[in-house]
């Protein structure tokens, strides 16, 4: 294998497609319902909401998909992200196992969120629509939507969760550079956000109301308007596929070739765009390989939760997908891994875990921080809290491969840095930071609410 | 020249060794003065505040120096950095400039502060002292200097100016991530520290007072801790010269050569690093370049400073050197660019302009962040306050261009990122942001004290 520390790849080894599971997939995600009528979803229904290329997307059995070149053009800012080899995180590890990382936050927002907003951008503009909305939680995934409308010409409205407008503005600044009008949730734009505030003038908001009102605020907008979404739905894991895609080039540059992947997961995009190009080679080849998902012990949706129907939001104004849910009325614990903090799942990833093609476990929020700092140390970059889930991971991949004296090759997702995320270090040293288990009998409460089907 | 965006280096291309314009200067830089004798520093002397190796190489004639093995590891955590055709800025301005920037916002810290921190850190570790000493306004030396020192298992002392300790808490943490020490300046620590506090416990401090506490602070050690500097010495810029030697490889691939470079300017160390390299080819080989140094008009020590001789910090206790300076009494304005506020300039880069190989130019602050702006919507990155002074003049070359229609190709210094810099963007846009111009009257004033030398 390569002597090297980091693999870098050029402009024209940036993937031309991305990699489309749905015809690859061992077993079937289920079907999308409609909220109100609880049966399957039309590619028109839908179409109200996203930008057609997407429901066509969704539905689509091309094993690849071709990257239209503008979004390439935009991509070329920063991709190929790099691959590097952790030589000295293996050294303070004293490990024989080989760490490598595929790094995400070279893209202008920090993470890997911009794979997704480029294209849904770029199809948003073609389709002749005016903007997006969308809503965010404390910014990640807004600052990035913002940043493709900002590159196609178009508006972007993002509803913000109140409280995190408030006390977290510099997501909010990153947007609002970009040109995208961000409003705080509830607002008084839509008829939902009056009658919250009609309840309560001071009401803090949350990430499902404000998923309600920029699906309102789409779907009420004669079409000017689309709903931008930043993971759960097929083609935004599809469009992370560059993220894999490139690692497995890069995997040959190293001579070398992963035994485990390992990613944090939230809605289940960084994951699956991570893993899936992998998971490829294992189903056409039969090349072996483990993936591991890690999510919070605070919302351990893949390890706890139920397989079953429910609402993609609180709202439930989402569709109904066949998913691992905590239940949609569940509130995951305050943990500083905002983007990890969701009921449920993207409905691929618990189908290829139910089919056990994809491995879970859950880990601490104070460990997961120990594991960070420990990275930061050893390789310099401040991770985010999010990625740090699947450090800890690699970290514990690697001490039982020194345990076994095995040579393990570990490849992990470094999806995004934590420049904007101090304040969560600065509590961990100050020993704030709590850990939270789920008790089981809360799964029984949070599963109260599901969505009652006809069959 | 190529149709690509992105100009890539592979790890082997990697400089082995920095360039050390000192054998090619083409005018004297002047003698370092002992602050009490105001006679001509010895080694000896130096040795005692800095690591010896550093001390021999800010008196060498050799043109290349080899950049140690250890510390060229630590650079390929991140380096080669990214060269990036800003395509879509000169689509944006509709110039007929090729603009390019090289980008050192990729390293651990965001910035290219860590090109020095690194082998300053190997040097001292070498010499087998404990740790360092530093001072640090907001802290992105500081970070820099921890990161180094985490590398390599030393301490790090860092006094950090308390008003920025008690008001801008995130590069506090990140220093602590890496497990420096940092104290609010003035402490109880030093002497100087504490006879500043008996008379004011809530001293708020600056740069000159924590330069003056890092100082004693090492002097006063025995040799167990060295003091560390982030700019203006001679050896601090020849290590930031990794950034012009792998730009000039990455202008081969573009098959193209810039007609001028720009970089912003406060110490010296970022625009050294930049353009000596190119200034080497210019006085080797004839091949013609502009150098165009970017200060800010409320600190504008090269357009409107006397060249004398003046100390290296307010409370003079740092070695006299000659240069461009405001009077190191003057405490220039608080403008967001933190890194651009000093009083004085590194004397070669004083002696490269009095000779008349670059060429400088203050703009103001609102028209830097107003490029900030234009720049963060074109091409994604959203920069540091300092390093947007460079993109000021970079469009303003690119306009200028555009009237004369002319192909002019611009190659600017992207200095740093602007992820820890958000607060002063929402000024920006909040309409709160002054510019200061720099009366005439105020240096006679501030060049009052200048030191009374022999001759």
């Amino acid at each position: 294998m390569s002597e090297r520390t980091k693999f870098m790849l050029e402009e024209k080894d940036l993937p031309q497609a991305w990699y489309n599971i749905n015809p690859d997939m061992p077993a079937d995600p289920g079907p999308v319902l409609h909220p109100g009528t609880k049966e399957p979803v039309t590619p028109d229904f839908l179409g109200v909401l996203f930008p057609m290329q997407l429901v066509m997307q969704a539905v689509s059995t091309e094993r690849f998909i071709e990257i239209p070149e503008p979004v390439r053009e935009i991509y070329r800012l920063w991709r190929p992200s790099p691959l590097v080899r952790a030589r000295r995180l293996e050294k303070a590890l004293d490990t024989p196992a080989r760490i490598y990382y595929k790094y995400e936050g070279v893209s202008p927002v920090g993470s890997h969120k911009p794979n997704t907003a480029v294209p849904q951008a770029y199809y948003a503009k073609q389709e002749g629509v005016r903007g997006f909305t969308t809503e965010t939680g404390a910014g990640q995934w807004g600052s990035a939507l913002a940043l493709a409308c900002s590159f196609f010409g178009l508006e972007c409205h993002v509803y913000m969760v109140r409280v995190s407008y408030d006390q977290k503005p510099y997501r909010r600044i990153i947007m609002e550079t970009y040109g995208a009008d961000v409003t705080p949730s509830p607002s008084d734009r839509t008829q939902y956000g009056q009658s919250l505030l009609a309840q309560d003038p001071q009401h803090p908001g949350s990430l499902g109301i404000a998923i309600s009102e920029a699906v309102e605020a789409a779907v009420s907008s004669n079409g000017k308007y689309k709903y931008s979404i930043g993971s759960v739905l097929g083609p935004v894991l599809m469009h992370q596929t560059v993220v894999g895609l490139e690692a497995l080039k890069q995997f040959e540059l190293a001579d070398d070739y992963p035994d485990v992947l390992i990613g944090c997961i939230g809605g289940g995009s960084n994951f699956s765009g991570f893993a899936f190009p992998f998971l490829h080679r294992k189903f056409t080849e039969g090349k072996s390989i483990r993936a591991l998902a890690v999510e919070p012990t605070a919302c351990p949706s893949l390890t706890q939760g139920l397989y079953t129907f429910d609402y993609g939001d609180t709202a439930e104004m989402a569709p109904i997908v066949k998913m691992h849910t905590l239940g949609h009325t569940f509130v995951p614990p305050g943990i500083h891994a905002g983007g990890l903090r969701y009921h449920g799942m993207a409905p691929h990833i618990c189908a290829l875990y139910e089919h056990g093609d994809i491995e879970a476990v859950a880990v601490g929020q104070v460990e997961t921080f120990e594991a960070a700092v420990q990275f930061a140390r050893a390789e310099g970059i401040l991770p985010a809290p999010e990625s740090a889930h699947a450090i800890r991971s690699a970290i514990d991949e690697a001490l039982e491969a020194k345990q076994r004296d095995e040579e393990r090759v570990i490849l992990f997702n470094l999806s995004g840095h934590g420049f904007l995320d101090l304040g969560s270090y600065e509590r961990y040293f100050a020993g704030e930071l709590e850990d939270y288990e789920y008790p089981a009998d809360r799964i029984e409460e949070a599963l109260k609410g599901l969505p009652v089907l006809a069959s």
